[in-house]
C-alpha cells in the first residue's frame, strides 16, 4: 500500500493514515490546500513522507499559476512554499523538500513557466524516489547493526508509510529480515494517535515480522525482563550536536534504553539533518490540541472540562544516541564532527 | 462519591469504576461472586479497596452459609476467601483482607453461627473504616514531604477511589493542600484503562486541586522540561525489601525520576506490604487480555491478529525508591530492616 501516488493529470493521492488500519482511503489533493489541511490532520505524516508530499504540494499549487515574469512566478512559489512550510513546525524535511524545489526553480535557466513548472514536478518526483532509495541504503548501512535473533523495540511508525516507502527505522529491521536475521519487533503503541499500534504493527504483519503490541508504558518493564535487545527509532529533525527531536515518548525510552545498557538508534536520512541548528534546545516542538489525549477516537476519556498537555515530540539529547543511521553510513559519537563530515561528503 | 457502600439489608453497592467518569452508576452485590466478578472486571481497583470489597463479600458469601459445626462453617469460608483471592493475584490487600477475616473467625470464642457472622461483618466494616483513618494518618505523615508549591506526577489512581476513602498518593496530595501547599499534578493516564485519565482527574478537579492530564509517554518530557518537582504512586505490593509493585509504567516513571534527580515516594497502607516475599522478583504479575491493548472502548485501534502484552503491574526495585509512606511514619533504605521494624511496632 503507496504512502502517496502522483497522477498525471495533476493530482497527488494520499493513503489517509488517521483511518488506518480500519479504513484504507486515499484522499485526493488537486492543490495546495488539500495537502496542507491533510499535512496538518495526520492524513499523512512522518518527517520524509511530509517532505515529498509538501513537494508534490506545491507543484499543485504552481499549475494554475500565470505570471507575467519569472520573478513575479518565483515570488508566488515562495509564498505557497510558506504556506506549506507552516502547517507543521517540528519535522525539517518539509523546509528541506520546499527550499529544495525553490533552490530548483531559482538556478533554472528558463524563464518559460510551463518549462518550470516541469522542472518543479520532475525535482518533486526526484525527491520521491530518492527518499525510496535512500531508505534501501539507509537499511543495508544499518541492518549491519542488528544482531541474529534480536528483539527490537520501536516507538511510533518510521515505516514505508512514514517515507515515500521502505521506511526508516522500520526499513533497517526489513533490511535485518531480508538478511536472514530472523528478528522480531515490540510496538509501542504511541498515544496520543497511535501510530505504533495502527501503522507499525499492520506494516509489520504485512512482512511478516513477528511483531508484538505495548502499551507506551510497558517499555520499562520489557526491558528489565529481558524482553528487548535494542531500540530504533526514526526522527523528524536532527540538529548539528546530534539532538534529535522524534515523536513524544522518545525521550523517555532513550533514557530506559540508557538505564538498562542497551544500544538507541535512531535512523533518518540527509533530510532530517538540520546543521543550521546547534543543539535540540533551538528545534521548534509542535504542541497539538489537548483534546487528542482526553479524546479517543472521538469519545471523551476524561472528565470534561480537565487541562491536558499535548507535546507531539521531545528532544533526545546526543549521549543517549549510540549511532544515528544514514543513507551516507552510520556515525557515533562526536555527532558535532562527524553529522558535519557526513553532509559535507 | 463513595467507593462502596454497605447496606444493612445484606448488600454491598460498589461504584461501577469502568465507565467513570463518563457514567456514575453503583453495582449491587448480593453474594460473595457478585464482588468476585466485580472485582475481576475492574468495577472495583486499588489495592485497598479491592481489600475492602473482598472483605464485604466475603459476609455476602457467608451470610447464607448454614453449617452443622463452627469447623464446618470455618472450611466454607475458607472456600469462599479462596475463591475471592483467586481473582487477581498482585494485590496483596486482598489476601490480607481474607486472612484478617478468618483469623477472627478461627479465634472467636462463641460456636453460635449467627454471632460468628455478626463478628465477620464488624471486621469487614473495621477495615473498611480503618483504611480511611489510615490513608488520613498516612496523608500527614506524607504531606510533610511535599514543599510548597510542588508540581506532582502521578501515575494511574490512587485515590479516594483505589481505597475506603481520601487515597494514599492522592491522600498525601489532598493533605499537602489541605495544609495549605498550594501543589498542582501532573496525571498520567495510564493506558490501557486509563485510571490517570478517567478518574485521578476526576478527583483532583473534584478536590479543586490544579490537574494537567499527559499521555504516559510525555512524563519523561516534562521531566527534562523542568515541569515535575517529585513523583508519587501508590503500591499493589510491597515486598520485604522494598520492591514494590504497582500499576504498569511505575517503574518506567521510577528510572526517569531517578535519572533527574526527582525523589520518587511511594505511599501505601501497611496492608500492601508482605513481608512473606523478599524480593520483588516473587511478587505474581497479572498478565490481562491482550484486547485491552489492542482495543479502545471495545473498538479496534490495531490490525486485527496482532499479538500484544498486557502485564497490568510491574515491580519498581527498593534503589529507586526514596521513601515509603505508610500511616505508621515514612520509611527510607535500608527498607528490609525499617520495613521490618515498623510492621513490628
Amino acid at each position: 500500500m503507496e504512502t502517496m501516488r502522483w497522477l498525471e493529470e495533476g493530482c497527488l493521492e494520499l493513503l489517509d493514515q488517521s483511518k488506518l488500519p480500519i479504513e484504507k482511503t486515499y484522499l485526493k489533493c488537486r492543490d495546495h490546500l488539500d495537502v496542507a489541511a491533510a499535512i496538518k490532520r495526520l492524513a499523512v505524516r512522518g518527517a520524509p513522507a511530509i517532505g515529498a508530499a509538501a513537494a508534490y504540494g506545491l507543484v499543485l499549487g504552481t499549475m494554475r499559476l500565470q505570471a507575467h515574469s519569472k520573478e513575479a512566478f518565483v515570488a508566488e512559489v515562495e509564498a505557497i512554499a510558506r504556506e506549506l512550510a507552516a502547517t507543521r513546525p517540528t519535522a525539517v524535511n518539509l523546509r528541506w523538500a520546499m527550499n529544495r524545489l525553490l533552490h530548483k526553480l531559482r538556478t533554472a535557466e528558463t524563464k518559460d513557466l510551463r518549462e518550470l513548472k516541469t522542472a518543479l514536478l520532475a525535482e518533486a518526483k526526484l525527491i520521491y524516489q530518492e527518499d525510496i532509495v535512500n531508505n534501501h541504503k539507509l537499511g543495508e548501512y544499518g541492518q549491519v547493526l542488528i544482531p541474529f535473533g534480536a528483539r527490537i523495540l520501536t516507538h511510533c511508525n518510521a515505516g514505508a508509510l512514514a517515507t515515500a516507502g521502505y521506511g526508516t527505522a522500520l526499513g533497517v529491521i526489513r533490511a535485518a529480515q531480508e538478511a536472514g536475521k530472523k528478528v522480531s519487533v515490540y510496538a509501542d503503541e504511541t498515544r496520543p494517535l497511535l501510530q505504533g499500534a495502527r501503522l507499525t504493527a499492520w506494516e509489520m504483519l504485512d512482512a511478516r515480522i513477528p511483531v508484538t503490541l505495548l502499551t507506551d508504558n510497558m517499555a520499562g518493564y520489557a526491558m528489565a525482563c529481558g524482553k528487548i535487545d535494542l531500540v530504533i527509532v526514526g526522527a523528524d529533525r536532527i540538529a548539528a550536536n546530534g539532538d534529535t527531536a522524534n515523536k513524544i515518548g522518545t525521550y523517555g525510552l532513550a533514557v530506559l534504553a540508557w538505564a538498562h545498557h542497551l544500544p538507541f538508534y535512531v535512523a533518518a536520512p540527509l533530510s532530517t539533518i538540520d546543521l543550521g541548528l546547534v543543539t535540540g534546545a533551538e528545534i521548534p516542538i509542535e504542541e497539538r490540541e489537548s483534546t487528542e489525549v482526553t479524546h479517543f477516537n472521538g469519545h471523551p476519556v476524561a472528565p470534561a472540562g480537565v487541562k491536558a498537555w499535548n507535546p507531539a515530540f521531545d528532544v533526545t539529547p546526543n549521549r543517549l544516541i549510540t549511532a544515528i543511521i544514514t543513507e551516507r553510513g552510520v556515525i557515533n559519537q562526536p555527532y558535532l564532527k562527524n553529522l558535519q563530515e557526513l553532509m559535507s561528503i
